[in-house]
């Protein structure tokens, strides 16, 4: 219930953040609400596509679709008022992004995969919604040139596995590598960290 | 066997517009036929794959295969007359966008689904052609910025839905939502009717 | 045993090409790592996709992933040195292409499906790949500009079913079509062949 609660919240600040982008590019509402869906549940379709979980989630559960609806009809409403939530959507996204990675990384392991291919599927479930959102707005995704987005879902997910080697509960198991996302992140905005690029001299 | 020719005419429409596209982008043959081909088959396949049918629907039905090829074969061919046709191209187009809805909306149905996630399935097999035609090209997708497409879809779902609620036969049921789609997408074009674009400002 | 060390070879020069591409957009190495993960086994995703085989291949058999890591890591590493490989990667690349094409090949075959499916299913491995590459890097894919390299892969696909027609051993059907790709696309390069784009005049 209180992790359901996290990944509407994180739906919710996913879906915003693809509103933004989207009314920068001056869409009309449906593009705006197209683009806010698919950066909220493009990640998680994904990974259901290429584990073969069908029909796929946000189909079966209709909660996801009507909060993204509302969600992009406040945010189109209140768009003049949205500057002063960035603070609040930035710590919805960024807890989201740690849900997300390990409802992915647990989808992997129910799956039977290897812990690699686990991790794989739970950065896809944190950051694809984010990379659809950029090639249909027409941009070079902003997660291959910021790197340490998708660095915190893989150091999340290699820390659930470490979790796995001891006899630790699993509920405990679940929610420090959210932590551990969390505070990656939080970390590499504060000290503005990035890797650097690398291109051929 | 009517409404098989209805689809295998939209398929010809929306292949015929995949090429006018691409030829624009001074794309060669095969670019130009991979276009033709995605556009016209493009969101009924991922309408498929979100529904968990495989193999997809043209991968068993060769016929639209052959469509497709011959309609790209004939677009190139005779390219300095398709203006004459365009008005023939945009009915097509129409009634195909009416039929895939419908199509789409029962496929939906038929796999136990919530009507609002048919509606979407519906707009999908309509629209998501175009958008993939428009990514592959490196545009922001038409339907974005202009939307009485999509929303002719989503009305037309949302007939078709009314519809069930009362005591009709399942092939009226079935022709009305297209009938509904044709009429809002030509007083859309009609009366030049668009949705304005949302920025922030 | 020999074929999977081509393929592996293949996936290494694919790999390579995505490296080479996203290094001239300035990735960093996360976004360099997707791309060449993309560029090598995006075209067998897809696939695997439209047939329904889930979970899709790299998930279950890990040593792609490991393949493409190394890869990007040793590319991105001695990335000034690349251009002393241009020949053999170009090769690799060719090998690739024609073992895809028939492996894509095969599996619509033993998806019981119609020989131009299984012939469009063996270009989609070859080349779809390189397609997701050029989107995600926000360029029109190549191959819909310079065609030999898709057309290679059609008319190896042909030559398959050709052979199917004849009583000949089941290694031979599967080598004499790489063949046939390889010697086209090196006859298309060398002789500079490519199809005239085409434009509305």
């Amino acid at each position: 219930m209180f992790y359901y609660l996290i990944d509407l919240l994180g739906t919710v600040a996913f879906a915003i953040s693809g509103v933004m982008v989207a009314m920068n590019k001056r869409l009309d509402p449906f593009g705006i609400f197209i683009i806010g869906f698919v950066t909220a549940l493009g990640g998680g379709t994904i990974r259901d596509v290429l584990l073969g979980i069908s029909p796929v989630t946000w189909l079966i559960n209709t909660t996801y679709m009507f909060v993204v609806i509302g969600t992009v009809i406040l945010a189109i409403i209140f768009r003049s008022k949205l500057k002063y939530f960035n603070l609040s959507l930035f710590l919805f996204d960024t807890i989201g992004i740690g849900l997300y990675t390990v409802v992915g990384v647990e989808k992997g392991v129910a799956a039977g995969l290897h812990p690699i291919m686990c991790i794989a599927l739970g950065t896809i479930s944190a950051c694809f919604g984010g990379v659809l959102r950029d090639i249909l707005c027409n941009e070079i995704p902003v997660i291959f040139r910021k790197e340490i987005y998708a660095t915190a879902c893989i150091l999340g997910g290699v820390s659930y596995f470490i979790l796995t080697l001891f006899d630790i509960k699993s509920n405990i198991v679940f929610a420090i590598p959210i932590i551990v996302v969390i505070v990656v992140r939080l970390l590499a905005v504060k000290y503005k960290l990035e890797l650097p690029t690398v291109y051929k001299k």
